[in-house]
C-alpha cells in the first residue's frame, strides 16, 4: 500500500495517522503536487493528494473515502462508529474542522498564487472569518478528553492536522486565548505515537509565496 | 426538516435530490450565502451550504456528512451499498466528480473575486487543467445505464448536478465530444421525478461578475 502524498498537506496526514493508528504497514510517495505534477497526475487524475494506491493497484482519492475504506478493514477498532447519533457526532465535528481547513487553504492559496496588489481583499476578509468562526464553533463543541469524548476519534485527527497546519502556515485567526481547547488538545494528540510517526520532514512543505 | 441552501450549489442540490428520492418531507431556507451571509452565519457556523435542519433542531453540515446520515435513514434504498467494493467505487466516481466540482468552483471564485487584470494565470490553467483530467477520468470509468452500474447511485446525482452547473456557470473544459457520455447521463438523470422536484429556480444564482 503507497500512501501519495506530503504531510503539509493536512489531509494526507490525516490519513497517515490513521494508517498509523490500525497498525495498517504502508509505504510512501513524496512527490509533490506542485514540483512533480505530471507524476501526481499520472496517479491522481485530479493530481489531489492524498491518493493511496491499493496492493492490487487500485488507487483511491478523497481523504474521507479512502478513511472510509480503511475504517471498515479496521472493524470495531475505527476511529468512528459504524452508525448512529455517535457516528453523526464525530462526522459533523470532522466537517467543520475540514471545513476550517479549506477556508484556510483558500487564503494561503489566494496569497501565494497572487501578488500582495492583486489579492481580493473581500475575498481574503470572507475567508478569514469562516475560518475563525469554524475555531470557535470548534472550541465551542469541545468535550474533553477528546473532541466527542472519551475516545480517539477522526475528529481529534482532523483537528489536530488543523492546528498544525496553521501555526505552520496561516495563524493570524488562531487565537491561543479563545482557542485554547484546541490547541491544546491538538498537543496532547501530537504525543501519540501515530501522530509522532506521521510528522512532517523538513523537505515537506509547500513553496513559500 | 429544513435544507438551507440555493439549488444553484451542485452540493445543495445533491442533497435535495436525495431527499427527493428517498422521499423525506423537507421545507427550503434559500437566503444566499452572497446576498444574506450574516442569517446563514447564524444557522451554518461557516456560512456555508449545504445545512440541514433535523426536526429536533440539530444542524448537520457537509454534504457528504448529510448525506451518511439520511443513507443511515434509507436502510436498503440508500444510493449507495452500506460496504464493500460497490460501496468503494461509488464514493471514488462520486470523490471524482466532487473534485472535479471544487476545481470548476475554484475557477468560477477566481474570476467573480478577480478582475481581469488580477487573475492569476497559473492558477487558473492548474485548475483548469485538474477539471479537464477529472470530466477525462469520469468518462473513462463510467458504466451504462448508470455511472456504477445498473442502479442511479450518489455518483449520478453528483455528476448530473457537476454538468448542470457547469453547463451553466463554466464550461469551456467540458466537451460535448469528448465528454458525451457524461452529458447524457445528465441528461437521463435530469428528466427523473427527484432531479426535477430539486430544479434550481430562476431566482437562485450567485451573483454574477
Amino acid at each position: 500500500m503507497i500512501l501519495v502524498g506530503q504531510y503539509d498537506s493536512p489531509v494526507t496526514r490525516r490519513v497517515a495517522i490513521a494508517l498509523h493508528h490500525y497498525g495498517i504497514p504502508f509505504t510512501r510517495d513524496t512527490r509533490s503536487i506542485f514540483g512533480d505534477a505530471a507524476a501526481i497526475g499520472r496517479i491522481s487524475p485530479l493530481t489531489r493528494i492524498p491518493a493511496l494506491v491499493l496492493d492490487d493497484g487500485e488507487v483511491l482519492i478523497d481523504s474521507a473515502s479512502i478513511l472510509d475504506h480503511l475504517d471498515e478493514q479496521a472493524g470495531d477498532a475505527a476511529l468512528i462508529p459504524r452508525s448512529g447519533p455517535q457516528r453523526r457526532r464525530v462526522l459533523q465535528m470532522t466537517a467543520l474542522a475540514q471545513g476550517t481547513l479549506e477556508k484556510v487553504a483558500a487564503v494561503v492559496y489566494e496569497r501565494h498564487f497572487h501578488p500582495p496588489e492583486h489579492r481580493s481583499a473581500v475575498w481574503l476578509d470572507r475567508c478569514l472569518g469562516q475560518a475563525r468562526a469554524g475555531l470557535d464553533e470548534l472550541t465551542k463543541r469541545l468535550t474533553t478528553p477528546y473532541a466527542c469524548g472519551a475516545a480517539l476519534t477522526h475528529a481529534d485527527v482532523m483537528i489536530t492536522t488543523l492546528i498544525w497546519y496553521m501555526q505552520d502556515r496561516m495563524d493570524e485567526v488562531l487565537s491561543p486565548s479563545a482557542h485554547a481547547a484546541l490547541i491544546s488538545l491538538a498537543e496532547h494528540c501530537e504525543a501519540l505515537p501515530a501522530f509522532r510517526a506521521a510528522a512532517p520532514s523538513d523537505f515537506e512543505a509547500m513553496p513559500r509565496s
